[in-house]
This record gives structure tokens, sequence and C-alpha cells, in this order.
């Protein structure tokens, strides 16, 4: 016995032509500890472009109803070899209600609840999902519930990973997103100085409306005095930036050696002391990333995933940060939808150019 | 009392104006545990000339006899505002005949003894140095001496870095070098793996004939297919790099990811699970360090020097490193010199501009 639905299907050929469409697919019957999640929505977050559509030509694609083709350029066609001629869904998370399941028992107690998960295929009438995952709503309805992972999780990792490592203030970038909107409410929960890095007065605005305390903006004459000063008063040598490409990563460690140096008492040639560290979790800026040499060799840039950290932090926190995420999904980490769209309009040209825009407070939401 | 003796100061005014001329000293008592060091040897290393000369344009600076006044470009002029006015000792090692001593019996057991040395004002007739950090060298002479801690410490400090992180597999770049010919020696003595990238095929010889292993020419056509080889073979997903600008260790975390994704069974948007991590320790080429969006989030980048490694790794290693490179000064720890030149003939255009270029090969060595 098996479901049938409608689903989205992202497949690159090796000659670089990308299609995007909607299929009918056929969902068999959840095993074990899965469960069969009738999906009410989903949110198309920036970790679903990479893979939807990554870098492709979506000003010069055929669209057609549910379909779109479009030319993926290089280097991006080359660099994505591993999935050369995949049919892959996609879709991290998002909610719905669980209509069948495995012999599990707890995959059992699920059925008829709505709960929040995470199949990775979540751009779908129907989705296949692990019952340990799930997250039971209650009250909260689905389109409240269906960012209750990706961005809660990783906001609150970041302030574990700040603890793991010893920091006590961190620097973010892009700083006025849903993701950064509910990393500000978590550090005034947690007492930990948060210096926001925005780009425009409507972000700066934003912010303050939440409580913001350290924001600067990069488009600012004297942006740079801005970074220094908020370092300084909040000792912010740690941060995460979802940009990638670029200097944004740069400017930062430069602002953090600045002050790091203003405090020495001698010159060294080496640069100061002060250990620099930053993650960077996205690539919104698919160029490259330029580190100068103007902060000395005291600094260290690593990327920064939900998944390798949640497995390093273990099961114990993972269970405490999922308790708080689900305590308050309708405040601290309520998230915010510029539309709502079916998987059909997901396809049309004018909503595909303007989500993959990923503008602040522009996300979207499939509601299949 | 004092004794006075001919020394190199570098000094870099605000206006971009900097001197770096032989001139007379007058070198206190020492007090303490310190040491005063007839100077008989110093090399002129990488780390030296950052500070001797940094970006300083020497083709078209002005030469009299003891002295070279020359500009500083941007944006080197502005990221060493540090030392502006400051009138600074260049060397950071050498050897020669301890002279006279503080109080300390530590330091006043060196007394008449030629020992290796830290002054960090190595180029010139005398200098103070920490009696701790000075080793005798019994019969060996000044000249194979005067090496004795940078690189041996540096190539020391690299496997013990590898150890304390789990790996054992190191790649390497600019791997002819000094420093490069010792790490292949600790490699093979310590049984680690060692991936060594060149650019010549005289480099490629060199490593060769001191039974390096693996060894990569980024000259070669297929040299993104020898890396993956000696990645695939080695297992290294760590390393350390002198270069510093420019592409190179984007192009090892490629062939890195590479390789990992090539024993991957399924294909992951977020790239292989492989950690890879490099180390820059020096800034052959000062422009700006490229990262190219092409190996995932599972690579960490970090600046490696010296000092900071020994503080962390605790004196019971450094008193071990010290100890093994004191007993092996003229087999795995020896260096070689392409030219000896007094102090003011290390500030003649032609010795400058040959010396500063930092070829494999072309170390000079001062004899004061």
């Amino acid at each position: 016995m098996s479901t049938t639905g409608k689903q989205i299907f992202t497949t690159l050929e090796a000659d670089g032509t990308l299609t995007v469409e909607v299929a009918e697919s056929a969902f068999l019957q959840p095993k074990g500890s899965q469960v069969l999640v009738r999906m009410e929505a989903a949110p198309i977050n920036p970790s679903d472009l990479a893979l939807l559509f990554s870098a492709a030509d979506l000003e010069n694609a055929e669209y057609s109803p549910g379909k779109i083709v479009a030319k993926m350029p290089e280097p991006f066609l080359s660099g994505s070899k591993g999935r050369h001629g995949q049919r892959m869904p996609v879709g991290n998370e998002g909610a719905g209600t669980v209509i069948e399941a495995g012999e599990n028992p707890a995959a059992q107690a699920l059925i008829g609840q709505r709960v929040a998960c995470v199949p990775g295929s979540a751009f779908s009438q129907y989705a296949i999902a692990e019952a340990a995952m799930c997250l039971p709503l209650g009250d909260v309805s689905s389109e409240d519930g269906a960012s209750a992972f990706v961005n809660p999780m990783t906001a609150l990792g970041f302030v574990e990973t700040a603890r793991m490592e010893g920091h006590t203030a961190i620097v973010h970038s892009a700083a006025a997103s849903n993701l950064g909107q509910m990393l500000n409410k978590i550090c005034q929960e947690d007492g930990i100085d948060l210096v926001n890095i925005v780009r425009k007065q409507e972000q700066v605005d934003i912010l303050k409306g939440i409580g913001a305390k350290h924001i600067v903006n990069s488009s600012d004459d004297d942006y740079m005095h801005q970074l220094r000063t908020a370092i300084d008063t909040t000792d912010a040598y740690f941060g995460f930036d979802p940009i990638g490409g670029g200097k944004t990563v740069d400017t930062i460690f430069k602002a953090m050696e600045q002050v790091a140096v203003s405090k020495m008492s001698e010159f060294s040639r080496y640069g100061s002391d002060q250990q620099k560290k930053m993650y960077i979790y996205g690539r919104l800026d698919l160029g490259p990333t330029i580190l100068t040499p103007s902060y000395g060799f005291g600094f260290t840039l690593s990327g920064w995933l939900l998944t390798p950290f949640l497995q390093k932090a273990g099961m114990e926190t993972v269970v405490r940060m999922r308790k708080r995420v689900l305590d308050n999904l309708t405040t601290t980490f309520a998230s915010s939808y510029k539309s709502k769209v079916t998987l059909e309009q997901m396809l049309e040209k004018e909503a595909a150019l303007d989500y993959r825009g990923m503008r602040t407070g522009e996300k979207y939401l499939v509601t299949p």
C-alpha cells in the first residue's frame, strides 16, 4: 500500500542542465521508527536553496507550469559532480500531520498529531520522517511550527559553541535575518553580548525594536569605527558569518585585531596575541572568501554546520536545546514569512527570483 | 660600563619612509638571567624580513654605505601603525660567544661558551639574550649553530601539533625550504607521512635526494591528480603553508575534499564529513588568501606561530624538543647558506634584492 502525492525534485545533469519540477511520487508505508507526515508548511531556507537551485541562472531559465529548466555555470557545475544525474528531493524541514507510522511505539504514538519534522524532502505533500526527530506541536499551528528546527537549533548552536569555546560575546553578520533575530533573543535571555552587523537602516530599526544593544551598519561611513567600538565594549573576538564570500570576515578580523593592538604596550611584528575566531555557516555570497594579511597569525576561520555540531554536542545537549525551542516556539523562536506558495507557485519565475534573493524579512513558506 | 658595537635598525615613519641602517650601539651590562653575546653568525629568515623590510620597494630605494631608505606601500604602511616612528633592532636568532653575564648562576655558567640564542636583535655585533633560551653549542661551530632555533623548533612544532590534534600525516607547501627539508627528516624519523608540494623540478630532486616519498610539483599539468593521489595514499587532511597569499591553501583543501568525496556512498549538498585543517605560518606571498566555496563547511584555516605554540605546548615539551635539536644540529637540523655577509654588505642593493627573494637554497648568513 502506498500514498501518492506531489513533490519537488531537483536534478543537475553533467551537461549543466538543472531541472526543478513538481512530480507525482509514491510514498511507501513507513517502517520501524519512521512516520509518514502529510506536509502542511515548509520554509524555504538558504540551505534549501543551495540544493534546489545552487548558482543556476534563473533569470534566463525556461519556465513552464510546475517546472524550471536552467543552466548551471562553472565552477558550480563541476563542484557538484556528486549529484550529477541524481533526482533529489528538497526541503530540510517543515510541519504537518502524522498519518501513518512504523511499528515502533514512539512512531505509533505520533499518529494523528501535528509535528515539526526534518525529512530532507519537505517540499512535498507527504514526507517520511524519523519519529525521534519529530517535535509534537500541540496547540501550535503547522505554519508556526514549520521552522522549528533549522533556525532555532542553529541559533542555539551558536550560543552553545560560544560557551564550549569559552566566549561570552559573539559577532554576527547579516544579523537582521530570522536567525539573527532569534539569536538576539537567546543572547538577551542568556546574558551573552551580541554585536549585530547589518547593512541597512531598516535592519538597524528591526534589531533595535527587539532590544539589540550593539548594532553596526556596514553602509555607514564610520562602519569600522562602530565595529571596533562594539568589539571593544563586548570583548567579542568570536563570531558567525552566513555570507561566506567577499570581505565580511576579513573586516571583522581586522577590527578585532585593531582593538587588540590598541591595548598592547609594545609593537609586535606578528600582531597581537589575541586569538580571533570566525565561523562561516552559509554562502549568501558564492564568491571566494578573501583574507588579507592584516591581522597577524592569531586567527582561525572554520566552517560551521548544524548536523556535525549536533553530533559533537551529544544527545543530552540536543534534548535540552529541543525542549527550549518547543517551549518558546511562538516567542523567542517565532518565524515570519513574506509569502505563502503552493509547490507549483514555488516554481513560477517571479516567486523563484524573489525568494532566491534571500532578503531580510522576505522568507517564503511552502504550503503544499 | 658598556660595550659598543654595530647593529642594524629598521625604522618606519608614518609618511611611509623606511630606513634600515647600521648604527653604533651601546650594550649595557647584562642583568639577572641575561647574557651578553658577541654575535658570530645569524641567518636571515623570512620572519626577519617581515620586520626588516616588510613590503618596502627595494628596487627603487636609495642605497648608501650601511643604509637603505625605501618607500612602504599601502596597505602595509597603515597595517603596521604600531611600529611607526620606532627604531627597531632585527634578527630573531643567531650564535656567538657569551662574554658577560648577569648575577644569576645559570647565566654566569655560560660565560666563555659559544651558544645559539634568540635575542630578537641578532643582526648586531653584540646582543643581550636570556640564558634560559641559550643552547650551548659545544663543538658545533657558530655558523652551524646559528639556525638552531627558528627552523628546527618550527619543524618539530609542526609534528607536535599534528600529534596533539590526532594526525599521522602532514601536507607541506614550499616544501624544499631549509625548514621543509628538516621536516622531511623529522617525519622519516617519526614515521609520519609527509606530502611535499614544490613548484620546480630541482626542488623535487632536492627532496628525492633526502628520501622524501610523496612529492607533488605544482607546475606539472597533472598537479591536482598528483596531489589527490598523495592525499589518498597518506590520509593527510592536515597541513602547513608558508605562502599565505593566493590559492595554495584553497587548492589543498579542494584536493582533500575531492579525495573525501570520492569515498562517499551518497551525495551531500554540504560536502564530505571529512574535517580538513590547514595552518598558514608565513607570508611569502603578501597578497590576500583566497578561499573558494568548493569544499563545503568542513574546513579550518588558522595561523601558526612558534612562540604561542611553545607557550601552549608547555615547558616539558619544549625541553624535549630543544634536546632533540641540540643532539642533531649537524644532521637532521643542519642548515645551509648561499652567502655570508657583514652587516654593511647586508644593506647593499644586490644582496638585499637577492635574499629578499627568499628562494629555496638561497638563504644568507650574517657574520657581523
